[in-house]
């Protein structure tokens, strides 16, 4: 019963189209019939047919002034000497703006350029007759807004397959119309499967995996323009999948079944589809997202959906978008794409495209693309993305300094008004980051780790505004200003203080392998977690190794790496290691014990042709200014801002 | 009672800061408080606090891979000639993706890289014992998900003031958030006021307005992120206005009037809140949108924003959205720009800034902006239009061919797929516009409506993809050809007819004047409405008023002109005019009579360079292919498809 459908290999583009003219053989890609709604509850939906006007509007001769209507050939011959009277009531009527203009009246003077005059009358004792008096002749149809000035009945408002603005819907009001014809919303059936799969909230036990992908990909449905119905969760059952993809069936245009897609032992996704329809591919040329399934069940797609969080985004993006448009009688919009220069080498397997993920900056007159994490299962890796670089499936990986092209996941703007911080790490960053978008919530902050060293060279190089360094020379105990001297000689940087802080070893609560200091480091039983080398921290390490003699080659451990110094705290409270070198706040953050080691500096170095900019005085007005933000550091524990804000140093 | 406030004139930038200065100082400015709202409903709101990581994610080591979970120091010296037996319960346990590592274990062999190997036990004879048998070691930690790999606990995920997308939803709920604390949305309520106002759908008598404004105005809040509340249509009267403000400001953050905005005998709004609040300003110096009202009651902006709608849509623009986006603590984002060649001069009164709408096409590697209706009553300029130029306060005007910026309606990518269609007008093309939109939904065709002669210029000039002409040369007899050779000298140009059309004297319904030809034009109770110079129906008139000896000085309304046959229907219908010269399909439209004069050729001039973009081919696809559209235009009445789509010149 249970029929084992293997991964094939389809490069992307013959997936897509293999997929795509599959549905458009089996008419399953046909835009969806209509229903009426509601013009003014229209917005965002797409017109099924085309909306001509019923009404014109005006659908009446209107005044466009407040004045007197008269008819233009009474008004000839009228100049100063000799001005012209018209009666009111005949000759001429009063119309405020939008008033109609009587029948036989076909121009409107402003009420600005007439005296009112009033004749008593010789007959009648009691009534005042009135008259308006002109000195100019007015031109035909003058301050008159002619029927259709606006919509001429007939005529096309908005065509089919538009997606209706708000002044769409005014015009369709104007119009004469109430009720719009628009495409049904198609409705995505989700069904999150996994045994170990829970809902959000629920008290966790290890191997629980709070299920969050139908949310992701429900929200995507909604910025889709299309409905999402989320299914309970299902466990790794085959009867029980083919039940709930069956229900699902009934009652939705298209299921997604996350995940179960690929081959191990309990993906039972493409046998449930190969009993209950077809599976018309399985496995793409993709990284990540490779074990996705695209099937058809009684004549509706039934996509099984990959469990590793970027997978899901991505092979969700390229395979179900494009059916959800074309059903609302949409194409996709091509992304909002830039040309970028890509930071760093990265190497990538050949045969497979792959989505790198990247943060874009605006150094200068550049755009810099610096990858992120490649992990499938790293959901962060979007959230901090900018955008997507693909790298093509014959191709073995990008040198650093090529120019790439990057389909944008946030606008150009943005982009623009985001600060490239890279460099070493500190808790106070992420402050930072958090302020600014608070004071300043059209600025964002991204920084990358990749230690005090990197940080400079980035500057070097031209792919930071700002680099956070903790170097200390050994020779001369100073910090940073001796590195920015050897590493940017021809180059003005201006160094701000941002915090001193403490450094010293982590271990968990109570201590158990009862370490005191760098000497522990050369036991046998003691496991350390370093940091890698350019790092600051990294330099502390081997300053006081060399003090207590110890050769790093006796320091268990020594060799194994983490980048933040939450990394080293993360591994230290796991198990990882026993002890790690990190700052104060990092152990706070996360409930361990804490051996103070040293006090050290941590500056900010900014290029000159930077530091004067909008952009960064905002972000350093609230580094010296802000007090909210300066208690915050405070009580983070380990900070001294006796200089923060402080020029450290500025090499002209 | 009623204090009348006249119209100041303040320039707009001077205007806004007053305006937002005001409300800041007043403390109205600051962002709204929170609301606590599910993860999975937060799509699209703004975070009212950082969002920080209750758990990692991983929240333990858990396996990246399906395959065995070893201990690393046990799988050393493993080699093809060594094999190393682990046994199966003790030294290695099976663990599927996202499953834990079992305690003391710390790595994982893929299923693929083992041997299983049962051995019969000696000592009791029914019991195997299963091993696995690897030919490698393997590195720590190798296909292990760390805790933390994903989502570090206490890290930021999302930083205050962020909008929610998708991913944020996963990564809120994989860092053990539920719920998550948003700005509750600002309430905006709509006062729609007007004695003449009334609802869409209602049976119309002349003088009625159909209220849409407040339909625009709320589409506008929803897509900032706000609510609306809409109010019941108030007449012009000051007691009753009053009523409603007070009523509004106690269910709204902001209220909005519309409109009574001006200094009218009916414009009551300024009085009423002065009356109980403050008027900050009235009048601001831009076109259109100039008698706006900006005033505070009790702690809460009052906008009265005018009546016509692209003023309303403006104003509104300019005076509200800052304060409802920074409300909730957002920046607004800086309209997508675009530098285009204005294709025809605009003069522009000098001390008010205009806001000009435009039309935007690509055509080859320039951007073309054409200025549509600038009527403050058109709110089809806005739906058609690309853009906005802003002509500053001290200009007075802007020369034709200059370099403007424009603030783009719609995105890049939409106006590339835009045809650009500039020339004589003919029905045909609303349908063309209308099935090109519905075939290939990312194309558009924009047309703009100058005449035969002046389409001819705009491809010479570069200006657009395609002109509709219909140009006859008296001499030759020839149709558009003569022409093109001598505007065109040094063009590939490619003819397509579209269609034969009947032009013919439009009457009303009986003929009420008893028109029966052109002879009729030179009597004195006939009067008739023109074509613009240049277009091709102007030729067919002359020729036909030469034809019959008549002079053009005898013929009534000669000199007043229209610039497309439904502008002559409608002149027509509405009794501007007796009579005009259109096509049939325009007197069907408006249910006009209709006197045959001439059967004329109706083509498409194409440049060579652009006939064989992707774009013109879809277009002509449906010219030549589309039975359905060819129906569509046979059923229009009064054309003749025999040569539609046919190539009849090609000058090479």
């Amino acid at each position: 019963m249970k029929r084992k459908i293997y991964l094939e290999t389809t490069p992307l583009n013959e997936a897509i189209e293999k997929w795509l003219r599959r549905l458009e053989t089996e008419k399953i890609l046909n835009p969806f019939s209509s229903e009426n709604i509601q013009v003014r509850d229209s917005l965002g939906r797409i017109t099924a047919e085309p909306v001509i006007a019923k009404l014109s509007s005006p659908f009446y001769h209107s005044s466009a002034m407040d004045g007197y209507a008269v008819r233009y050939t009474e008004t000839f011959g009228a100049s100063e000497t000799s001005p012209i009277k018209l009666k009111i009531g005949e000759q001429t009527v009063y119309v405020d703006t939008g008033d109609p203009i009587p029948d036989s009246f076909n121009a409107v003077i402003m009420i600005e350029d007439v005296n009112l005059v009033r004749t008593q009358s010789t007959e009648h004792r009691i009534q005042t007759d009135e008259y308006i008096e002109i000195i100019e002749p007015v031109t035909p149809w003058q301050h008159v807004r002619a029927i259709g000035e606006d919509i001429v009945a007939t005529e096309l408002i908005l065509p089919e397959n538009h997606k209706i603005r708000p002044v769409d819907i005014g015009a369709m009001l104007a119009g004469g119309h109430v009720e719009v014809k628009v495409r049904k919303r198609p409705k995505i059936v989700i069904i999150p499967t996994g045994t170990e799969i829970v809902e959000p909230g629920v008290v966790l036990k290890k191997g629980d995996i709070i299920e969050y992908n139908s949310r992701v990909l429900g929200g995507l449905v909604s910025e889709w323009g299309a409905e999402t119905l989320r299914f309970r969760i299902v466990r790794d059952n085959f009867d029980e999948i083919k039940k709930a993809i069956l229900e699902a069936h009934g009652t939705g245009d298209m299921v997604v079944v996350n995940a179960g897609a690929s081959a191990g032992s309990e993906d039972f996704t493409t046998g449930v589809i190969e009993d209950i329809g077809e599976v018309i591919l399985h496995g793409v040329n993709i990284k990540p997202g490779k074990p996705v399934i695209l099937g058809l069940v009684g004549g509706k797609p039934v996509l099984g959906i990959p469990g590793y969080p970027v997978s899901a985004y991505i092979t969700f993006n390229v395979f179900a978008r494009p059916v959800i448009y074309k059903w609302q009688g949409r194409d996709i919009e091509e992304p909002e794409k830039l040309t970028a220069i890509l930071s760093r080498q990265v190497a990538s397997p050949l045969g497979q495209e792959e989505f790198l993920r990247v943060k874009i900056g605006k150094v200068g007159d550049k755009f810099i693309a610096t990858p992120v994490s490649r992990g499938a299962g790293v959901l962060m890796s979007l959230v901090r993305a900018d955008g997507f670089v693909r790298i093509p499936e014959m191709s073995e990986g990008i040198g650093a300094g090529t120019e790439v092209g990057v389909e944008l996941l946030r606008t150009k703007n943005e982009i623009e008004n985001t600060i490239v911080c890279i460099g070493s790490h500190d808790n106070t960053l992420d402050l930072l980051s958090n302020f600014l978008k608070k004071r300043y919530p059209k600025l964002s902050l991204s920084s990358a780790h990749v230690g005090s060293m990197g940080g400079l060279i980035a500057l070097k190089r031209g792919e930071a505004h700002i680099a956070g360094t903790h170097l200390l020379d050994e020779e001369t105990g100073e910090y940073n200003i001796p590195f920015i001297k050897s590493l940017l000689p021809d180059r003005k940087i201006v160094l701000v203080n941002l915090v001193y802080r403490e450094q010293g070893l982590l271990v968990l609560k109570g201590n158990p392998k009862n370490v005191k200091g760098f000497k522990d480091l050369a036991r046998e039983d003691v496991f350390f977690i370093n940091r890698q080398s350019g790092a600051g921290t990294r330099l502390l390490t081997d300053k006081h190794l060399k003090e207590h003699g110890i050769n790093t080659k006796d320091v268990q451990g020594y060799e194994r790496e983490e980048y933040t110094h939450m990394g080293v705290a993360s591994a230290v409270l796991t198990g990882l290691a026993d002890t790690g070198l990190a700052i104060l706040a990092s152990a706070r953050a996360l409930g361990l014990d804490f051996i103070p080691v040293a006090k050290e500096r941590y500056d900010i170095a900014i290029p000159m042709e930077f530091y004067n900019t909008g952009m960064i005085q905002n972000l350093l007005s609230i580094v010296r200014e802000d007090n909210e933000f300066r208690e915050t550091v405070v009580n983070l524990g380990g900070y001294d801002i006796t200089d923060m804000g402080k020029v450290m140093y500025m090499k002209r």
